[in-house]
């Protein structure tokens, strides 16, 4: 089947040469103008119609949301909008769609709310703003990847089921084989995990670190970019049930190196969506600006979306240590004058996303990295500094998305983890593979994770997590 | 912390000049030679002690498996092996390895078998052999990736935890946020789904084939690469619970073109790694040699590993219908001998591992493509032929792996789905939305799915499918 991609014709200069184009029918004008798109590219590529060239039994079936294989010349257009046009030959009718079905989904041609383009999440990859979030989503996927191996880090398929629950970054999903209906029962009426099928209790992952980490010892730098899953009952624009992340892991790196790679990935990855994506981030900047058009002055944004981007790359991601933070929000006008739902009085608060963002798009107006949190709201295999209080943590946090990255310095002392563990009553036996990286040769070492949606959300400009991932899993959510 | 890899101090031409190295060492000869690896290249660096430039209190920290930091400078080397060598002037202990406790991991400096080393699945990976192996699983990865983003194709991440059970590709885990032991009834005394977190019954994905399907109506061309799952109880050596698999989807696209795309992505992949992990392929085709020293003449290699993947790429996939197969298998010397656990009888039969291995490996003696199998032994969403008892199936089959690709021209025609699904009491309920893709604008299309680990297994010469994933998952076992 001899086809040629539509974002290729678009660029083609083989005029009056036979073309084939494959697609989908997005508006037929005037019984002349076919737009057929194909997903390669945003643009649809003009099909015209001589008078009486195409039988009427054909053209009966070409309406929005039918599958075409057209054949004509490619010639130079007349109209405006497009360099170039196709003089049609013939055309294959590939699947018809009946106009009365398809005025009940998405694919009929007038607005719909992203909501209801959610419920219909097989086909809003369709439309203009779905097609373009998506492509953006498959080639930032694409630059992680890239950054990562021309960095010389391998990547790592950290596992996906485990039994090691102690990582403590949240409520996990089971995994079983049992028949719910029966459960087996063990002599003291516990339940037997001996019998299902890993032969243990087991869960779906929430992360790959600690996986990661014994990986990092022997391979020196590595990545992770797969699926986590948080069974938390969060039904927010800015959780999901499952979402990618991605964790890097570097032995020998400490929390100055750590912030370094953060910030220079996160710029690679921005630099190639703008390098990559310009129609694609065009429409979606075009999208917001009529979006806010909408809204009131106060609540439009600043910046264009490229803008924004472009801010990103060409500064510096502001590093403050999280005392520094504590002191800025407790003299901060929203702290005095009670705004913050949570009032910051003293030190060892968590900064909550109100603070977070206050940081971020009030006082520095830029991507912050906070550091140096205190130990006791840090997870236990954070390097303790030497004042006995605080862990060599940082947080990335983004205008509009708050947390994208969190990360730390990894505790590299055996003692001192084994202390931690102790307090928090997490057993030994659970992380024995885990400690045994730093009985031989343990060392310094780094990492962080990003959350792949947080980012997409920020690239895209779209503003709630559900629209950046093919199909969304959300408390009574697992449609398709 | 500024430090040089491994990988680049073997390559460089700075001599004299200071250099810094992290990593760990490998050995220790003579008080005086250390090698040290950092896991970015198989290749240790030779570090030379003068005598009395380091303190006894560091030197007796230089164990097998203790971290170093060591800085010297880079000099042309007098040892045969290696170019270049490190004059060490100082070394830092980042973590030390005691010999007696290192004595009971596969990190001591003895010959540990494959199952020993599946049971410090965390340590392996300082092997030489599993460095190789995850190295070359890295850059396979990225060569996937890297291929189907050069073609165009979009990066799809179709959903792990799902509610449609409908594919019928194997028997699925459960994900459930139930208490076990209190698992909610209904008045009729079944199981309320509805409580569950997602508000229904979901389970582990067994393919992501049906999600990407839709999005190739939209896209055009995608692929996922992602995990996927089988609760099936098969401990072989070619099975694993939890696995990644490759599927490209790609709409207007019949199954020649499928046959096609499958062949030059496998080739694609497989050059990659002849171009860039050629001291990885060079360690493990070493290793494979030394292996069939210990086999009897008859069972050894009839070519090196290199060889084996330059065969492939220089050799067409040998394309074979069903029905031909048969045909030989049926006049085959096994089959008249009666040597085949499962006689190939009569046309319709569904072939066993042996019969694929004959057809590979003793009748055409190189990767075959078997297309066309009879409807029966097939799923319902492979394209009907017009003989009306075959479909558009193809397997693709390779030497030592068996099974490494199956796919299949979709079934476009909503009618004829309809009724498949009806003959296979597949409820419509359940996938109606894959319906809809055949109800507005459906098009030939095709796709296959690739197990990535068997891809692995085929390329590192390795026999068992548990060593060429960081962390197994199979019956019984989740350990880490």
């Amino acid at each position: 089947m001899k086809q040629t991609r539509v974002v290729d014709v678009l660029e083609s200069d083989k005029l009056s040469l036979p073309v084939t184009v494959n697609g989908w029918v997005r508006s037929f004008r005037n019984d002349r103008f076919i737009a057929l798109n194909d997903g390669s590219t945003i643009k649809s590529v003009q099909c015209v119609l001589e008078d009486g060239t195409i039988d009427k039994t054909i053209t009966d079936h070409i309406n929005v949301g039918a599958a075409l294989s057209v054949t004509g010349t490619l010639e130079e257009s007349e109209g405006k909008g497009q360099r170039v046009e196709i003089k049609v030959t013939s055309i294959k009718i590939e699947g018809s769609a009946d106009p009365e079905k398809l005025k009940k989904t998405i694919l009929s041609p007038k607005r719909h709310s992203l909501e209801t383009l959610r419920e219909q999440a097989h086909l809003r990859i369709r439309t203009n703003t779905f097609g373009a979030i998506m492509r953006l989503r498959s080639k930032l996927s694409f630059a992680i990847h890239e950054y990562f191996q021309k960095n010389d880090f391998y990547y790592v398929h950290t596992p996906i089921v485990t039994g090691s629950d102690a990582e403590g970054a949240g409520e996990a999903f089971k995994v079983t084989n049992f028949d719910l209906n029966n459960v087996p029962k063990n002599e003291t009426g516990d339940i037997d995990f001996s019998k299902d099928f890993f032969g243990r209790e087991t869960n779906l992952t929430v992360s790959g670190q600690l996986e990661g980490e014994t990986y990092a010892m022997g391979l020196g730098q590595i990545y992770t970019f797969g699926p986590t899953f948080r069974a938390e009952n969060s039904n927010t624009s800015r959780h999901l049930a499952e979402f990618w992340m991605v964790e890097p892991e570097i032995a020998f790196c400490d929390l100055d190196g750590n912030m370094d790679l953060a910030e220079d990935f996160i710029k690679y990855v921005i630099q190639f969506a703008l390098d990559n994506c310009a129609d694609d981030l065009a429409f979606l900047e075009n999208r917001l600006i009529e979006e806010d058009k909408k809204k009131p002055q106060a609540q439009r944004a600043e910046m264009t979306l490229r803008d924004k981007l472009k801010f990103v790359l060409e500064n510096n991601f502001k590093r403050v240590s999280y005392t520094e933070a504590i002191e800025i929000l407790k003299n901060s006008k929203p702290n005095k004058k009670k705004k913050f739902k949570y009032l910051i009085e003293e030190w060892g608060a968590d900064l909550q996303s109100e603070h977070e963002r206050y940081l971020v798009e009030k006082h520095f107006k830029c991507p912050v990295i906070l550091f140096d949190y205190p130990a006791d709201i840090k997870s236990f295999y954070m390097r303790l500094n030497e004042d006995g209080k605080t862990v060599r943590a940082m947080d990335i946090l983004f205008p509009g998305i708050g947390e994208i990255v969190g990360g730390s310095q990894r505790e590299e002392r055996l003692e001192v983890l084994q202390e931690k563990m102790a307090a928090l009553n997490i057993p030994e036996e659970e992380l024995w593979w885990y400690l045994d990286t730093r009985r031989f040769g343990t060392c310094t070492h780094s990492g962080f994770g990003l959350g792949f949606e947080r980012l997409v959300l920020f690239v895209t400009g779209m503003s709630n997590i559900r629209d950046v991932i093919p199909f969304p899993r959300t408390p009574l959510n697992a449609e398709f």
